[in-house]
């Protein structure tokens, strides 16, 4: 039998992004499946499917906002039963269309949850000391010749909101437990068993907190929910801390608050329209700007790597889902 | 009574630095004490002290590195009693020289140790989660067109050794604990109390961590304590952060060993001949560089400046000092 007849027995998996993931998923368990890769053919991308994805049945697809799993690609795949995406937030999977059409959803489950939370720790204290603004400073040689550097603010005892009491947001609850920060939360349900004050409504955690950290998914409700009205409350000295998605911030009104000094200062992961992000923030000394690397740490994409390859072997034999996504 | 006459009966505090309290000292207590100002004065250092601090009872002196209480300096005053320092290290003090004058000696005692602690986190997850490079990486436009920014490690579960084990170390301990670390330390003497893995030599400490953070203070034990062979056993992936004082790491053999990866990165908020900044670390990516502010924050500026108060006036009542320094 040659390599071409055993990988048409194995089992076919659609990549759609590539997820940052597939190299080291490729490399660290090779020959378990035959992947087809739309992004090597200079087919579009629907031909493609048509071409070769008819016998698909499972999907690996990027999260993020770089791509959209649209009925359009679905109907391109008819054999398709289960999507696995490479992330924790589903904003880019339609689910009432993937539930219609009985698809099982594999996803990144509580791999990044700690990285994402350290990640917003990370944040909260380069904004708060200025840890960036330093850092440019320092290699600007201001140092010797212009002296003093500006103050920062104390994080420990602050008054934190954090946004979305998941897994991610208590982890960050947990961190921030260690820096005697006095720790309050807003979600759609009050959380029995946390130590921490619930606010029903985020206006009302903003204006009894310093400093916001977004940790919720991105869903209808959560869309623009950090508007001027939360931002003006949180007040001249408050920090936003976005590890979650873009668009749960009105970003040209978070702009404007920056610009403004309506708000203090703001670290952000993601954007509204990723990649793009708004060059007025390039400008502003107040913020700190990742490229959307929460999630990005050497150990915890091996660790996903496992996760996807354990959730379509667990499929393709009958069995339950590893991290099967659950509304 | 004219002002100066009131001024003439208050206790004369010389005041050398200036500290970069002074001012928010001086504007929060108002007329308690009358201060010599030396930077005002024409007059070389030596002649305005004779001139103007032969009654000066206490001394009001900035720490950290730019100004050094020599014997010269006391020959000066011979009224002197007290000596309150606006830091928590003491290297800039000759303190067998001070007991052998029989002075007394305040200092900031703990108010710094939760921002330094906290900025040591800072930086700690600014280094090995690529904060700051991230940063300039988005700022440079290169989000949209570069595509991909490479990963960072993970903190969760890392092996963090602490050097020096007191108040600012403690502190730290307690914040790493939250991030699930594996915690190490280093002292002189093995505390009983402490919960975390004793090492009694800094090489040891190296060789079975992944991060040092030094937290001890700058003494003539502890002079280039991190030398080459403790960061060779610390290992490529290895990370440093001093919060510390410059040259209680080898800074010279530490920029070698960045260059030649020999260690993995660093998180640096004092150097060793300070405010000089060796020109090299600006060119590396695997550094994040702050100007010496740790203890940077508003809020223990203010705190410092009533407990320096407090020690000047416990003194002048003959009471006792609020924050003795003991050796």
């Amino acid at each position: 039998m040659g390599p071409e007849d055993q990988a048409n027995e194995l089992p076919q998996v659609l990549v759609l992004g590539p997820p940052p993931v597939f190299p080291y998923l490729e490399s660290q368990f090779p020959n378990r499946f035959h992947f087809l890769k739309p992004w090597l053919s200079n087919l579009p991308l629907t031909q493609f499917l048509i071409s070769y994805a008819q016998s698909a049945t499972a999907l690996l697809i990027r999260g993020g906002g770089t791509v959209q799993l649209t009925s359009a690609i679905l109907d391109c795949l008819p054999s398709l039963q289960l999507v696995v995406t490479a992330s924790v937030g589903v904003d880019h999977l339609d689910l009432p269309e993937l539930r219609r059409r009985g698809l099982a959803i594999a996803y990144a489950g509580n791999v990044f949850s700690e990285d994402v939370a350290d990640m917003a720790i990370g944040l909260l204290i380069d904004v708060i000391r200025k840890v960036s603004a330093g850092d440019r400073f320092v290699r600007q040689g201001l140092r010797s010749t212009k002296g003093d550097f500006p103050l920062g603010l104390k994080l420990s005892s602050k008054r934190i909101g954090i946004v979305g009491l998941g897994q991610i947001g208590s982890e960050v609850a947990k961190r921030l437990e260690g820096f005697g920060c006095k720790i309050s939360y807003y979600s759609r349900i009050k959380k029995s068993m946390a130590p921490y004050s619930y606010y029903s409504n985020v206006y009302e955690l903003a204006a009894n907190c310093e400093v916001l950290i977004i940790c919720c998914a991105l869903t209808e409700e959560t869309h623009h929910i950090i508007n001027r009205e939360v931002m003006v409350a949180l007040g001249k000295d408050g920090v936003i801390v976005n590890i979650g998605r873009g668009a749960i911030i009105n970003e040209k009104e978070m702009i404007r608050c920056l610009i403004e000094g309506e708000i203090g200062g703001a670290g952000l992961d993601v954007f509204e329209n990723e990649p793009r992000i708004p060059e007025e923030l390039f400008h502003l000394d107040n913020v700190v700007l990742t490229p959307h690397v929460a999630v990005g740490t050497y150990e915890s994409r091996m660790e996903l790597s496992k996760l996807m390859v354990e959730n379509l072997e667990t499929f393709f034999s009958n069995k339950s889902l590893v991290s099967p996504f659950v509304d």
